[in-house]
């Protein structure tokens, strides 16, 4: 038995996940793959198409003959009406590339591009935590930090599909240096990179020098959730970093609810499950800045689907393509 | 001959404006009176009501019989679904007030009630500066900051109508004390109340001590044309203020740039006036943290409609009646 599919694609900074998702939303096969970042834009484009093409091999020897429609999700701001990437962080190569034409060429179908928190909001709005609400502001906490906004039941694009950058409002005009260029961005506080600054600020640090044990992974990295284990077990560093992050957090969300009186606040991301750490602080922020009759409708919840929202997004975006302005 | 029409009525602090607009938005006939607002809460409806009455009366004498629906706009969120101000600043008795049943029961018709910059952001859009655009982030620098949001070319609501108050945006955590209760949101900074406190800071005067001469109107106070007649000038004190108010001013639109993409930021209201004084330090910010391609696809213009923006809404608002959720 066939049943109607879309590809979902959702490419980050180190792999890469295509999956058929059914008309439903249910994922009916997935794999994975490297995301190649760090080679030239063409050859990235390359690896997305070839994963694609994979996808589409193993579909079709499982019975499920071929997709109704094609979503890739990207990191980093893009035209989603021209499907030219602006700038992507994990792809250095990618400034003013023009993803869509190139990935409908190798591949030979048409494809639909997003934003990777775009994808994941609207993964989370069609099977997860926000299914059935209209008005949804959702914030991803990871790397860094991304956004995803539904009005009315739809996802805002903007004129150029580059709304929704959520991680780069600014939350303290003297904050410390941002990723995209600013400072006092969410970003730079509710993120592992923000964290990360936090630490090594607390710890009287220069920026990338080594970090203790406990809060580093088996490559040295800074990790969130050696940080979060830290915190669990007491440990002051890591209970201010996350007091600190959430009491950012806390002063953005405040304005998101003045902005659009949403019904729900969706938090997914790395970071994101770290709430618990970041609630009483961001709660305190909610409560003292935002209007008590829109902070009284909205709940703050956690993001359901996990690391498969993306490629259930993407699919999305692929199988309800938004019209050109 | 008659047009088809509706009625339009904007109610200020001190004075409230009602006009008979056609289904085309043009104004075909306008009527002033007082708000009455420091009355009870009763009486400030009643009052309303008997505007309304009364220009349905001139409008029947001028030949223009029935009017198609009747808009109201007053200050403060309410519920867009319910009628009821939750609140609003120049009302104290107006809290949790159910308005529109009360006007409806006082007219015999049906009303539809929407916030002032609501209002104001819908003219704009029908006959003003952001005709024809579909991405919109308006702004109301007056006594306080009101916001209103069109995306898509729909009107941001949220989920009961008290989506858009971009005043109420924190632009900076340690900012001094707004009137809603926060603290360093936009309204503390690019409004009168605004700029009075900042230029009672550069005095080192208390709040609400007395002020130069030259600042204050004929009942001494503070006047918002006094202080750009200062600029206008070339008074240090003025132009000061104004560059702190356009500094901040365009930390917040750098964020509304970011989360929106617009096509168009619309700024009106008494402050909007001295926008010249603001736009250096306002540029700046907006350069230092929107992303570049996304500042470069938005322009930051000047309201179009002057004081008849907010009738001319209100009537649109009650032509187009939102849906209910």
């Amino acid at each position: 038995m066939t049943r109607a599919w879309a590809v979902g694609l959702d490419m980050g900074g180190t792999n890469i996940r295509s999956a058929a998702v059914s008309v439903a939303g249910d994922v009916l096969l997935i794999e994975h793959g490297p995301s190649l970042a760090s080679r030239k834009a063409g050859d990235v484009a390359d690896n997305i198409a070839a994963q694609t093409l994979h996808l589409l091999d193993t579909a079709r020897r499982r019975g499920l003959g071929s997709p109704r429609a094609i979503g890739v999700a990207v990191p980093g701001p893009l035209n989603v009406h021209t499907g030219i990437v602006m700038q992507a962080p994990h792809v250095a190569a990618w400034r003013g590339y023009p993803l869509r034409d190139k990935l409908e060429e190798l591949i030979g179908r048409k494809v639909v591009v997003d934003n990777d928190a775009n994808a994941w909001a609207l993964g989370e709005y069609w099977r997860g935590a926000a299914r059935g609400r209209r008005d949804v502001v959702l914030l991803t906490l990871g790397t860094g930090v991304g956004g995803g906004l539904i009005v009315g039941g739809k996802l805002v694009h903007g004129l150029s599909g580059m709304a929704g950058e959520l991680g780069h409002v600014t939350v303290n005009p003297d904050g410390p240096p941002c990723d995209c260029g600013s400072h006092g961005c969410l970003e730079a506080y509710a993120s592992a990179s923000g964290l990360r600054g936090l630490v090594e600020k607390r710890l009287g640090l220069a920026p990338g020098s080594p970090l203790p044990a406990q809060i580093v992974d088996s490559e040295k990295n800074f990790s969130v959730r050696g940080l979060s284990a830290q915190a669990r077990r007491g440990d002051t560093l890591a209970l201010e970093a996350f007091a600190t992050a959430g009491h950012y957090l806390g002063i953005a969300i405040a304005s998101f609810l003045n902005t659009f009186n949403p019904e729900l606040v969706v938090i997914g991301g790395g970071v994101g499950g770290a709430l618990p750490y970041m609630r009483k602080t961001m709660n305190a922020q909610v409560r003292a800045r935002a209007f008590t009759a829109v902070a009284a409708q909205a709940k703050i919840v956690r993001a359901a689907l996990g690391p498969q929202g993306g490629v259930v997004g993407a699919a999305y975006a692929a199988l309800h393509p938004m019209t050109p302005p």
